[in-house]
């Protein structure tokens, strides 16, 4: 049954992660105000999926529980669930222009989901029944899942056995389960979701077969500790946690979390040991949430295109050509981003599982052209604004007895807006321009090599070889 | 029923149109060298539909006469009908590596069918019937359509009316039809075909209502005169028609078409004077038109992709890693036209007419990566095949008794190729980076400005803006 | 005579500026997070100045008072000078990766130096004595001197006088001098100097004179309110003053400067409604300051270059070809930038006053380059360290008894270095990525918009037409 | 003494060399219409010296026969020389709108001037006495002197003696000279000067010592044989030499120059196996060659920047704020690259030799920024122009008497030109858009990849790291 923001906080409130913030070990994480705006994003997704306007993205039929479900739980063996999907993001990035916290965890049930039947297809294993179950589970539960990939890696020139426990590992294979050690990075939301999915970053040899590992858990469990990016948007939210910090739900915030001999039971282990599976896994994630990624965007500068709308009318020039054509910019490229990633998953084809994956070639093509989209996006929006989007005074000063006065003429823009509704966008616009997510469009799905390599594979340049031999016939 | 290639020439050798080449009048047009290719271009839309391999392209059934019609004959009134649309144009692109000349024709039919459906609906007038009789014509016989639009525009700071005849309008209107005058540009195939539409290329107001008009004329018309493009190109062609221009196909030839009193009867007239649907008529061709443009282009940056594939190769080039790249974004960039462009197909709209028309915002954003695309295709193209695309011997010097065995020599690459195949290629190669094509790009589907407006227009900035005062509660 | 940067240190001291930050009165500035280290900047251009290896760049021969001095309050009366300004301000940015906030003040006076000239010539003042009785005083006392442009200007729509005092203006001219009111905004370094010259940020109308001044205060002069921005590095910075932040040195620090009824004696006041000169005098500002900036933005690349190498040994990914390139493609941006302003500076041309103005044309071509430079930059640089420069722990994580060995262990990265020192260069490239510089690099010298329109006034493009009417025998 | 074209046309005539033309042997080249306009081309830079006006840059005073010399002859022992000569390259691409065909040879000169200077300091030879001579008698008898670089080079995964003969080698040393065989490629102005000079194109190893050679030949010399390029634009050239083809100076020619067993004396040679030379030889030019060009380019985009004005205002859109704004997007990539090629010669370093030779960095970044100002300038004014650009009808059509009236009529623009003005200036557009010139903007002074490694070689990257150790203290 589909659940309320209200359950989802009262149910992750009870967890006692071990969680540490800016070299302090933090116990009330739900009222913390690096943390509580995470919350309050992940919250949206419960309360959206409850109104009528937005059900027909939000929520959908469970194949497997037979119930209505939140589509972050969904397992795409439509090929309208893959639009939906991208959709979703979309919707989703528009309302909070921050992270959602649920789709990678989404992304890699379904990656799995491919995976799991392939290997118990190959080598009879019983991942996928097991994977299934636990689908099952989440669904019924309405459980908010987060997912983790990224290794931290260390030296990049030597792989994951030739380092000491850089990449997470299984250290034990136990009667009853595994125990793994190490730790994931760039993890985002973590420990304000129910559950977390865990999977490895890169294609692996027999060598590093220690490294194949995929698992569930709770989120709290014993052994992990979590602890907060820490970034200049972080130390600004702790310190002026009002309109301050520019968005009301943060921006992204992730986590280091580490894994100390953590123990993970056999019904939450979806991969042990298959080294040859895990290149697969990777690109079936990696097409997925890329193509996932590029609604995302659309979303995020879909919020940039309304606040440059929106300045440059609080500054008295949204009639000037320069400023029209700069808009009109940001949208080529956000929708250049956007319908690339739709043509990908109208073009999704069905894998042996049952589940549509989004055509890859377009899936990587989609990812980048978000990056130049979100980077012009926000050096636009930051031009139409002034160099006040990081040069103004604080709420604090606006609000000082003293000065607040001052603040209050000089920061004034047009007459339709009031000075705190143009301080309130200028601190958004600060957000977008001089904040961590222009980071996070660059590697978020992967650092911007990646889709490259799989262009290159995917373009099939012998067959257009063909095209040119034909038409000048040579041999 | 589905005609060859053979009885197509057949027709069209019959038909005896006024026709002048750089200052000469041509009477036996088919062998023109400059001609001939384009035959040879229209040729093989006929001779592909007949090939069982090329039919789910190629073929469609029609509504209207209900049998198997050639694709560029097709209405759209399903929405796998438009992406099919955007497949057919990409696949003879791949084939042709220069125009088909008949996707303009066909996206008139299809914005035509929309608009008389509309004129009729409000003004009580009957094109949409008249129309709809042309349409299984022109099916039944299944003939060639090619289209006319670009007028010639003189002093582009006065409007139709304050000019002195220069867009084609209507001079008079007869009981049994109307005498039009004036002239049409850039026409891609006019006479090769059997019929011709013509539309205006502008919104018009009152005042220029004389120039509302769309017709269809039988190729070689009486009061038509023809005038063939003279580029560098087409002076090669005429001198050298075998492999020494690069493609056997040719580059775009497109005619000045002159109307001199031209009588059109009523049952061929489409649109007369009803100026206020001008600017809708044309907003929906271009919708179309630029929606099919982007398969179009991607189909020739395949043949650009494969050239340089092959270029690499015989230069003995093909693993460094700089050439790699260079393909590479070639792919990037023609797949992102062609992606935004499947995008319009899928998220396409169904008028009241019936058709299904893309959609309109990511149909302008993909011309708007189209140009970018083949410009860096063929610079990276050129790059990779160096100087010698503009600066090889000819054909007749390596076929010259004398010198031929220098050429033969000094012209070789590594040995998987011949130098003649290499020669060829290099031609080719010349072709796309120092022939009309490029411009081509540029003004396909209406010169640059107009999808930037049209973007413009269709970015729902309010919508965005409202998502912004919503996450910083402003008023 | 050259002072070291103590003997600054404790003239600034003395001061007591009414100084707010974030809310907050602060009274002793000199030890403030967010204020020391501006002063740890502005401190170098006084120690770098002593140091034999900097001498060229650092100081220059007075051609006024007959002595060395620093070289920002040098008058550029031979070309060398204006050559060596540009390398001056490349070596400060390397050695700072911040602002030195000596530029602004020292283009200012150079500008007035040129401007005030022109007006005693034509209007018959004494504006240019005054001047130089000013410059030598600072020179001989080798006093910090910042500059003061952009006003707050509300509605752009609206002329300064349109409005109700958004633009500093002229409240009052008595005998002993003027009163002056209004703010101005972006002020680099501000209070941290000795003196701060004030000037017009627009050109003006008579309407307007009353926006017609320049003049010099000393910092913390009567009726001067000094509010610091507040953005997210402020108060990182404030919260953890260690190597957390990034740079030692700060981000650039700007105020919001008002002045509420300030007295300035006339021989401090350099223009006061001389409206038909502000044009000119902004003009002659931004041509030097644009041209400086290219050196200053050259210099920041610098450390991104530096940072980029270090970072990819540290990742152990040096060697990889798409990090080459992506290094190699900062230094095109970096020095097209650079080189086409020191072009401004070789082509430089002589004033009646005996200052040399750059080039304008190359000047304004050479801010355009520079957003780009510097966004590719900032973006390349954060592609090849990894999400983790947003991501990352902190400092206090590092240092924390419980997690330390975490962080210790799990951010490392090849053997070259330890993990501190990987730390340390992964909040340097948050600075660059996910701080307030790249909205520097929009803004700084003006919008993106202004140098188009230069350019295109500078292009001689009927001179261009004359070309080809020779070449093609048009009339 | 400086002569005249009328002398240097007298000269010319007298030779006889083997020539080829698209197959057919050529006896009078010099009024065969693909010669004569190279002829008129290097022509007008005789007539130019003779003018008081342009003195300045066509003529400077030579350092060893002590007498004005064409500053095409000139070795740049001063730095102005080396500002000159780039000035002196844009004025002549500004009158001729292609190549004067005497830049290479002249760059060629200094870099042997460098080279042998270094060889006989290193190796005791005699070469750079030699050269002097020879270029004491080319500046006495204003000798045109051309250069040729480029080898066929086959399959470029194999070294020159890994092939049959495919780069120009010494084939035989006698008493009184060298023979010498192989073909050189891409040659402009070949055997339309009095001279040309002969040098590798790569850096060679001993075992291709044999390809070391660097000589000087008279044209029509005895085993050398011409053979032009052949593309379109000479195509349309032949058949029709008005102006038709846009330019009257013709495109950019260039020869196969195949020699077969070329005898050279020893007073004519200045490489003759140094095969550990040949990399600085080569990298001296191009240093050279890249800055000039950097001049050539902004003076071919200076006559795209008069022509996209003039076809602005023949079409009636000179004010429209996209037109106005296309205009100076040209204008900065041209002063962007010009500006960089400026700031290499201001920085230009003294050789052991005397010669200045232009800073590496900026030649070379200059290079980089010189195709996309001239691809994007290209495109830009075909935009401008409309698709009419490459499907206008011709000067035939135009002079026909049946269908001319129509073509007067119909390709009129605005009431400020006659027709055959506006397609005089249609020609000259399509010149540029759909002529061999892009592809020389791609490889001249060597294909783009080339000065990517230069750059990545010549920034010092290392001296970066420092300024990031020091300012975050990093060891």
């Amino acid at each position: 049954m589909l659940s309320s923001k209200q359950e989802y906080v009262k149910r992750i409130s009870k967890k006692k992660p071990a969680l540490y913030i800016n070299g302090k070990k933090i116990d009330n994480f739900v009222e913390h105000p690096n943390i509580k705006p995470m919350i309050d994003s992940i919250g949206l997704t419960y309360d959206l999926a409850l109104k009528e306007e937005f059900k027909d993205l939000m929520v959908a039929n469970s194949q497997f529980v037979n119930e209505p479900i939140n589509r972050f739980l969904h397992i795409y063996t439509e090929k309208e669930d893959l639009i939906k999907r991208i959709k979703l993001a979309r919707l989703l990035s528009q309302k909070l222009a921050t992270c959602n916290y649920r789709c990678v965890g989404c992304d890699i049930l379904n990656a799995l989901y491919v995976t799991t039947y392939d290997m118990d297809e190959t080598l009879k294993t019983t991942y996928h029944n097991r994977l299934l179950d636990y689908i099952k589970y989440v669904q019924q539960n309405d459980l908010a899942v987060s997912g983790a990939l990224t290794d931290v890696r260390g030296d990049r020139s030597k792989s994951p056995s030739q380092q000491d426990d850089m990449y997470l590992k299984i250290l034990e294979k136990k009667t009853d389960g595994i125990v793994v050690k190490g730790a994931k990075i760039c993890q985002s939301g973590a420990l304000v979701v129910d559950e977390t999915v865990v999977m490895p970053t890169i294609a692996l040899k027999e060598s590093d077969k220690a490294y194949a590992v995929a698992f569930a858990i709770e989120s709290g469990t014993e052994g992990v500790t979590y602890v907060l990016q820490n970034n200049a948007y972080e130390a600004k939210k702790r310190e002026t946690p009002g309109w301050e910090s520019g968005n009301p739900y943060g921006d992204r915030g992730t986590f280091l979390v580490i894994f100390d001999n953590v123990f993970v039971p056999w019904d939450r282990v979806f991969m042990c040991e298959e080294y040859n599976f895990a290149g697969s896994l990777v690109s079936n994630f990696t097409d997925i949430h890329r193509y996932v990624g590029s609604g995302c965007k659309a979303g995020f500068i879909d919020t940039m295109v309304g606040a440059a709308k929106l300045m440059s009318e609080y500054n008295g020039i949204q009639n000037a050509s320069h400023i029209v054509n700069k808009i009109t910019d940001i949208v080529k490229g956000q929708e250049s981003c956007y319908a690339c990633g739709l043509a990908a998953g109208y073009e999704g084809i069905k894998t042996k599982s049952g589940v549509y994956l989004p055509n890859a070639l377009y899936s990587n093509v989609s990812k980048t052209l978000g990056l130049p989209a979100i980077a012009q996006a926000a050096i636009n929006l930051a031009d139409i604004t002034g160099g006040v989007c990081v040069t103004a005074p604080s709420e604090e000063d606006l609000k000082n007895p003293e000065i607040g006065k001052y603040i209050e003429h000089y920061l004034k823009g047009s007459d339709s807006v009031t000075t705190e509704e143009r301080m309130k966008l200028i601190k958004f616009v600060e957000y977008w321009i001089a904040g961590p997510h222009l980071a996070g469009a660059i590697h978020g799905g992967g650092s911007p090599i990646t889709p490259n390599i799989f262009i290159q594979r995917l373009a099939n340049v012998d067959e257009k070889k063909s095209f040119v031999k034909e038409l000048l016939e040579i041999k």
